[in-house]
Formats: C-alpha cells, sequence, structure tokens
C-alpha cells in the first residue's frame, strides 16, 4: 500500500480526481463490475455509507437493516443526522437479513403519512459478525427491495473476506447479483485510507460527485486514495490479502472447536471468530490478550468474543492465541 | 374551544405572541409548573416534540424512548431528519420505560466515539398503549436520566388523561416530579389546534423562541392557540374533559372484561383501551364499526384493537361499541 | 374564518385530511389550478415554504432568492438547517428577480462538484416590498429556470394580493403562467392559520403528504385549515379581501405622494407601501404610531418604513395615519 | 509525507488515535497552542471546517465570515445541510473581514425570533485571496466575537503561509490572538492527506471526538495523518516549506509589478498572486499555461487569474510562468 502511495507521488497530477490513478480506478471497476458501473474514491467507511445512503433515502425515509449492522451501532447518529434518515433494525440469528426479515420492517400503507418509508435495504457483506450472503441471498434480498421500491445497499467493508470466503468474484457477490450499490472496503483489507462508492446503474450515480463533496468525503489528492484501491483491485491482491486473513480465521475457528469450554459463537466465514465462553474466563481471556484489542459483549453467564484476523495475522499468532484461549478456559498444556 | 378562538379575535392584537392571551398563557404555565417554568404554543404535536428534543440533544446524539413510542413509529423520521438524533428503542411490556430498561440502551464509554450517546431519555404520558406513570416512576426515570447525564421529555400529548386518571395535577404527573421539558397536549383534549412546550428550568428554554421558528412551529396569530390552551388550563376544564373520556374508558373496559371471547390487553388507566381478540371476530368487529377508526394490530392467531375515548364520547356510544363487539364475538343479546 | 371554522366542526369528521372540507380544497385548487394541480393544506408560511423546497432540492442543493426574500431573512436558518440547502441571494433594485438577475448565481459547471448546484429558483408574489409578478415576468422565470434544470417556486403569502393588483386569476400569478409550486398564502389574506402547498404536476407532489408531517406541517384536525382555505378560494373571497387591502394602500400611497418631505421607496402594487423620509421624523413617525408596528429600516440619512394594510383596514385609519405622517414631516394641516 | 507515513505504518498501534503518533500530535499541539488546546486529526479541510462549525453553532443559527469564503463558495452546502447554519456573507475590498464589516449582519434583537442568530465569525488565514490578517486584527475580531456572544473561527488551510509571511507562530496567527477554533491546514503545505481541529478552550473540545465521527471526519488508522502533522509541527517544517511557497510567490508578485499590461489584483501577503490584466490576454494566457490550472475570473474587460505557488514551485517554474504572461501581455523581451 505505501508503494502505491509512493507511486501515485505525482506532483503535477490534477487534483479531486483528475489524475491518472483515478481514471485507472474507473475502468478496475467497470473490468470488476460491468461497463455501466460508476467507482467514486472516499475517504472513510461511515462516509462513504452515508453518502451511498443520500444518494438513494431522501431525509424522512427509512433504511431496513439488522440490528447489529454497523450503520446502526458503529457510526454514531450520522446517517441519521446527515442523510436524515430513520434506520429500521431488525434482530436477526446470525447478522444476516432475509427477505422475510427484512417484510418484519415495511410500512403499511394504511399508516401513511405517519410512518417513514424505507427506500432501501443495507446489508454487510461479510456481516459484522462474520457471516456471508450467497450470491443467491443476495439476489434474493435485491429481488425483495425492487419488487417493494426500495433499492439493495451492500456495505462492502469486509467485500474481499466475503468474495473470498465464497469463491467468488466481488461483483458476484454484490452487484452482479442485482445490488444497487456498494461501499467496497479498502481499509480492513490492508489499505492505509480510503474506501470507495460503486453504483450498478449511472441513474443512481448521477449527481454523486457533487454529494461526495457535500458529506465530506472528496479527497484533494486523490491520486492516492485511488492507487491503493487500484494494487488491490489489480491482479487479485484483494483475494490474495483476503484468502489469507480468512485462512488464519479458519484455523482460529478450528482451534477453538478442538477447545474445551469454548466454542464458536458464529460459524467462520471471513475473518472474523466469535468465541462463545463462560463469563468469567471470558473476562481472563481479554484481559490476557489486550494487545489484540478483542471486543468482549457479556450476556448474563456467557461471554462472546470477537476476533478479527487480517493481512498481517500469522499462524504463530494464532497459535499463541489459541494458547490464551485454552489457558482462560482453564486447560494448560 | 370555538368560543376561545372567537374571543381571541382581536385583530389589533400583537402577531407572533406579543398579545394578552399569550401573556396570560405564561401566567398560567406559571400557576401550574412553578415561577421558574417557560411555555411555548406550537402548531402540532410532532412539531412540539421534535422542537423539544431539538433543545436539548445535539444532532449526533441519542434519545432513548420505548418502541411504542409516538416519536419512534407516528412521526416519520422527523425526529431523526430534523432533530438528527438517533432513537434508541425498549421493547416494554406496557408502554412503560423503568430506569432498568432504559438502561439497557445507556452506551458502554468504552465504545465511544462510535456509538450515539443518549442526551434524553423520553416517555409518553399517558403511553401509546393507555398506560400511565405515577409521579414516583416519573421520578424514578428523571433521578436515572440525571444520574447519567440525561434530561428527561414527556410527551404529554395525553398528559390530561393521564393527570385525570392519576387523580393528580398536571404538574405532578411530568415536571414537578422531575422531568425538564414538557410536551403538553391541547388537541387530542378539544383543541382544535395547537400544543405547546413547557420546560422545567429557564436554562433549557434559553433560545427556545428562535429554535420554535425556525422548528416551522412559530403561528404567526398566536393568540388563536393561547386562547384555547388558556381555556383548558383554567379552571380545571382539562381535568374536566379527561375525566369524561376516562371514564368512557373505564366503562368500556367494564363491558370488555365482562364479554366473553374478549379481553383487556392493557390495564385502563386513562382514554385508551386495548381489546384484545381472536384475529377473525377482530377484522369482523373493525370492519363493523368502521366509524370508529379502531387500529387493529394483528399478533399471530390475536389481534388487538385500539379504541380511544374522546372529550364527545357519550354513554350510548360505549352501549353501541360493547354491542359490536359481543356480536363480533360470537354473542349476541 | 371563524364562521367556516365553526362550520367545520364535525368531530366525527376523519382526521389528517380525510374530511369533506379537505375534499373539498382539493375541488377547489384543481378548478383553480388546472385538474393536474395538487393542493396540501399547511400550518404556516414558514413551513410550507421550507416543505416546498424539501420536496423539489435536495440537502446540498441550492435555491436561488433575491436577498429580500422571507426564506432569506424571516425563517431563521430553517431553509438551510431542515431543507439543506444553500440559499444563493442576489440584490433587485425593487424585490423582484429577473431571469438575468438569477443568471448572476448560475453554478458554473467547471466550479463542480465544489458549489452547490442551484435546483430551484424561489420569487415572492407579491415580493416582500410589495412589488408584483405580471404573468409575462413569470413565464419569464420558469422558462429561464426550466432552461437551466430548475424548478420555480412562488411564495404566495401574498399571492392574493398580487393577483388582484394585477387584476388576474390566482393561476395566472403563478402556476398557470409556468411555476411549478406554490405557497398558496391564506394567513396574510385574513384566516386565523394555515396556508397551502400547491404543485402544478403530480410528479413533483408525489410522496409529499410524508414529507408534510416529517416537515412538522400536518394538522390532525385538518378540517378546520381546509375550510378556511375553502372560504377564501370558493367565490372570489380572497379577491374581494385582498382588493379592499391594496385599495386601502393605493389610497396610503396617493397620499404620500402628495405629502412634502415623503415620498414612495416603491411603486404601490399590492398591500404594502414604504415609505421612504428623513431619518429624523422617520423615527419620530414611527414612534407615533407604534400601534400599527410599522417597520423602519434605517439608511443613512434615510429612512423607509414599511407599512401593510389589510383586510380591516379602514379609510379612516389611512386618514390618521397620512395625519401622523404629515405631522412627523413637520406639515401639519 | 511518504516518510512520515512509511514511519507509521506499525501495524499493531491502536486504531482510531490510540497510537503514539497522535498522542505526540496531542504534545505538539499543546507546546504550540498552550496547555489547554486540544487538537483532532480529520480526514479533509471542508470536513474540518463543517465539525468545526457544528460544535460550535447550532442548527438554525448563522456564521458570518466573507462572500469569498471557502465554507460560502468551495464546499458545496455542507455547512448547510451538515451544521445546518446559514452562512451570512459579507462582501469585503481584499478578502478579509473587519469588526466594521462583519457588525453589517448581526442580527437586530427586534428581528428575533425571526431571523437566524450569528454565533460565530469564520475568516481564512490567509484569506481566498491571499491575503493575511495580523495578530492585531486576529484579537479585535476576536474581541468583537466575544463582545457580542459569538466565538471566533479560523479556517488555517493556508495557515502556515499566512505565519510565516506575517513572521509570526502558528499561534499568534490564530488561537494566541484570540480566536477559539482553528481549523489546521496540512494538506496545501504538502501533505498526502489529512488535516486537523484546535480548540483553545477544552470547553468547545468537549464531546468533540463523537462529533468528529459523527461529521465522517474519524481516520481508523489515525497514525498515518497524525504523522503527517507531526511532520510538519516539529522542527518547524511548516515554516520551511511556507518560506519557500510565500517567496516564490513574492517573486511571481515582483515579476507582475514590472510586467506592462499586468498588474496586482492583491497585495501579495502568502503563497496566492492574484495577477490582473485585460480580458483578452488574460483568456490568452489562462490557455497558454493550462498545466499550472490558473483559476480566471471574468470582470467586464479585467481578468483576474489567480496563481498558487506550493512547496515544490521553483524559481524556473516562475520564470517560465511570467515569460507567459509577458507574452501574453504582448512584450516579449
Amino acid at each position: 500500500m505505501l508503494e502505491a502511495i509512493a507511486g501515485a507521488n505525482d506532483g503535477h497530477a490534477g487534483s479531486y480526481g483528475a489524475d491518472p490513478e483515478t481514471e485507472r480506478f474507473g475502468e478496475l471497476v467497470r473490468e470488476e463490475f460491468g461497463q455501466e458501473a460508476t467507482g467514486f474514491p472516499m475517504l472513510n467507511g461511515t462516509g462513504a455509507n452515508v453518502a451511498a445512503i443520500r444518494a438513494i433515502a431522501r431525509p424522512h425515509q427509512a433504511v431496513i437493516c439488522a440490528s447489529t449492522a454497523h450503520i446502526s451501532i458503529d457510526e454514531t447518529a450520522a446517517p441519521e443526522a446527515i442523510a436524515g434518515v430513520k434506520l429500521l433494525t431488525v434482530d436477526t440469528p446470525d447478522g444476516r437479513l432475509t427477505p422475510e426479515l427484512a417484510a418484519t420492517r415495511l410500512a403499511d400503507p394504511a399508516d401513511l403519512p405517519h410512518v417513514a418509508w424505507p427506500a432501501l435495504i443495507s446489508v454487510a457483506q461479510a456481516t459484522e459478525v462474520g457471516t456471508v450472503y450467497s450470491p443467491d441471498e443476495i439476489r434474493a434480498l435485491a429481488d425483495f427491495a425492487h419488487d417493494n421500491e426500495m433499492l439493495l445497499h451492500v456495505d462492502g467493508a469486509r467485500i474481499a473476506n466475503a468474495a473470498a470466503g465464497l469463491g467468488v468474484s466481488l461483483n458476484e457477490a454484490s452487484l452482479g447479483s442485482g445490488a444497487d450499490v456498494l461501499t467496497l472496503g479498502a481499509n480492513k483489507n490492508g489499505a492505509v485510507f480510503g474506501e470507495a462508492v460503486v453504483f450498478a446503474d449511472p441513474v443512481h450515480a448521477k449527481g454523486f460527485e457533487v454529494l461526495r463533496k457535500g458529506s465530506l468525503q472528496l479527497a484533494s489528492k486523490m491520486r492516492f486514495v485511488s492507487a491503493q484501491l487500484n494494487a488491490q483491485l489489480a491482479d487479485g491482491l484483494w483475494r490474495e490479502i483476503a484468502d489469507h486473513s480468512n485462512s488464519m480465521a479458519r484455523l482460529l475457528g478450528n482451534g477453538i472447536e478442538w477447545t474445551e469450554g469454548a466454542e464458536l459463537g458464529q460459524p467462520v466465514q471471513a475473518n472474523i471468530v466469535f468465541l462463545s465462553m463462560k463469563i468469567e474466563p471470558a473476562r481472563r481471556l481479554v484481559e490476557s490478550c489486550a494487545p489484540h484489542r478483542p471486543l468482549l459483549f457479556e450476556a448474563g453467564e456467557a461471554g462472546i468474543i470477537r476476533l478479527v484476523c487480517s493481512w498481517d495475522t500469522q499462524p504463530e499468532d494464532v497459535d499463541t492465541l489459541l494458547g490464551l484461549i485454552r489457558e482462560a478456559a482453564g486447560h494448560n498444556h
């Protein structure tokens, strides 16, 4: 990534996107997502999600999402305050929406004009708990959305891990299966900064250049963002990195399944592992592996710990972590 | 109310609140809610709630409320789009928040700066399902709010019915028991148009005149709103009207308890009655008493019907309705 | 107006607009503005303007208006904070925009994406300084707007006075001459409360019922607003009232032209008179006729006083006021 | 800058600002701006400005600024749509506000609650036309702001060039002379991405961490932003770079003063040069030096061309440009 940035260091390149790296990004997007697709480099994930929502839903409308969605629990109230939308959240067993679950938040026309009308469904691919949607599942959600006058947004902060885990292309995991707009994550897959928004249909991309600026997401020296996106998209580097993180997560997951007193809270389908333990050992573990910054969710007697593997996680790191888990669970070897 | 409006028809009175009726409203507010209280006539209930929220919470902050709250399900996304807040909803057994329930939506400081920080708790008095908070319960919520750097808002669209049902003053049912800001309902208690916002502490009222204008809620001929508020506040007319609606609701509730195949979904504490029946008779009933515009909530095999008694409901109306309920439930007399 | 309200006092009418008075309003709108027109009763003028803007312009876009526009100087920052738009103001000689003046605020495509793109021109008919646009002038602005991918909004807080002054219909003074959306004023022409928004094209009216609610402008007992609008629209009552105010303004204007030391700041074309005097006598006058609440604008050595005639201004009032003006100007007769 | 980024490449550093580089940035801010000062790395200039405004002004309030201000003409409607404020612009002779000019946009208390109340004055240091405020001038504006219940914001996108041009510290050019909040520019002084917001008083910084996230400006890998800010702040690198750009601008300015047919539109006080020519040669020049991306403002018979010198402008570049200017002006030597 640093090489990509250094390579983009051409002081005489145009600003605000009028540069060869950004042009190249446009081409790579069309190669991956089809000739109609348009990609826009952005500054961060929350900004990319909120701008994508603003492009589709109008203030006073609503967005249906899982109650675990990043846009609901990890973006302060930015979708509400900046996009002006209400988030209609749905509890899910594994972080994944289905048409049936989404249907529970559809507005009853009889309740108009009092209720906020959903204009968008937003799903995370992979989800915040590390599960993924198959292309067919994306397709089913897209069809459901379109049948109900909504569009489908994919928060792809971890789209690389999802696509690698599914063994499909980025496109098949999102727009190519019917979704309308994608937050294309780069940050969680190794980039220093920057993400992108990709629209499947030029109609929805119309005017987005101004909306990006108005959403505080325009990089003046955009080539440094584009260069990183390009490095990930070209030659499948994204898949290489994601495959590595995913395999480290599987390694960790397998180890946990063989550890007494510990079990998986969710199937391991991408680079996130949910470890379920009794609350006491869970607290001990979180303390002992503080440098890994695991997140602990307490649920009565149980503790759920979220562990993320990344491009620089090594098998030794997994071993060390498994050692700590066994120790916390009371099994020293 | 029409008399009150006609009485306010003095074309030479000042506009935007510089008139004797509005001055009188200020006095009546101080009499009822204490010498520190400040009242502001508003145009409608959603506007009063949203402006009250804007006065306390800043965009990107949050408001804790019951998942049945009017601000959550009946005001489109106005609290989100105009006040810029996230609503953190809590499921409740009977529409009423408790400190324990509210505590489930407190932000974990460890999650800062990613989560929206709650600045306000909002409760409806009476709730949207017709239950009421005792002054002690309001006090407990206010204490909990203040202990956690929040304030307490009471959506008093039905404050008259609540206070009458509790046998306490409007003040005891709200600000006098620790709440910080009150939406003082008038519309549902007979007014033609208009509501008010009342602040307990002048600190929170500071600048609200501009915020009211900026929230699209400034009446140019404010005397016509104030006159109606005054008519309700003076001489306890509000209680007289509310007592009537409440007693009609009790009459209806008693009748339902004696009806086989029908039961109460919530205790009758104000002017709203929740009738629970099997889904089939419920649908028949809703059809047969369409002019009463009952709301039907379908819940699997059960149907919950919301029936509201108002200032002009008569005992005969209750009888007729009970007849229809019995008929629907399959018991003709 | 009070009769109209009393006449609408049918407790069993539907709420939120499902009532005969509101249905009748829809018919009267179609009669006046054409079969494609749709009218929505609103609560106040600022709310009507802001909701109309929200219906057309998206947050981050802009609205071109005169620097004297009510939306710019008399609505706090509601258009900005609630509609999310930038107001691009233009100084005008007489409160009236022209295509040439509006063109000075068009965005240069070369400045994209950094500038706010104007989506709407907004003009007041009559203007805030009492001047009017002929139907041809409205047409020219509408053509200019449409040629530049904008729409035209008419803030008709004084549309009745303008149409009466021009001797044309409400429609010819606004939508019939090419404008797309009209704030139909009622308040300044005698109504107790309430205004309306009228769209020429159903495409722009789509979803406005929800947007009205979300803009804090939905009246639960809408029939009381509709009844007043109907009383004004039916049988040309609006013209009768406006003709009266306008002729009182002309009377006042003629008297001023014959008064030494006083002159007209703007031609009298509706019900507003701008009186120009030296600053000292102007201050004396404003003090002496405080009950008329004249507005004084100080401009160096000159004072401009804004005087508004209304439905209840009588010739004797004009005489008294002229006497005070002569006295202030130092000419007692 | 690239070295700084590479140096920050410690994958095990904490995210969202919990890293040594960001800690060091806090120290450098306190060294430069005083022990009470708090600094926050941000993603871009528009985001930094808008978040700073949100921290001070509430939606429905106003900000006084020059009509040439970046926040007014180069940030779409983001201040309006996201901070919810109205910008009260003032025409200035040289891009600089004075207390007298700002006073023309103060609200008249008699116009409350109809007008937007200014809560903030915002000035750019250096201004968008390359002029600077002396510390005394900043002080006068700060005093004026504080006397009128406002605060003072300095948009320091070019603060380095201003301080270098004035021969004072960054602090003296802004917070140290009474301003309350500073957008500390890094991008225009050589950084690859990132800016900062600095508050003089901890009271105004309270809660800004959440507001930054809610303003779409939180960098997950913040160390890469902080490292660049640190590189500029430490050892006075900022002044070295800015001195260079400024001296190149002076060189260019001097050359223009000696060129017949060309003159300076503004005094050269930082790194921006405004060249005034007849419109025809101005157009020729802009065409001939397109790679420099000069901005041309047409004003009747005159053309004003904005030329910016940066860290990598060399004396040879200035010579070449002066040659093109002379050629365009019709004077080849």
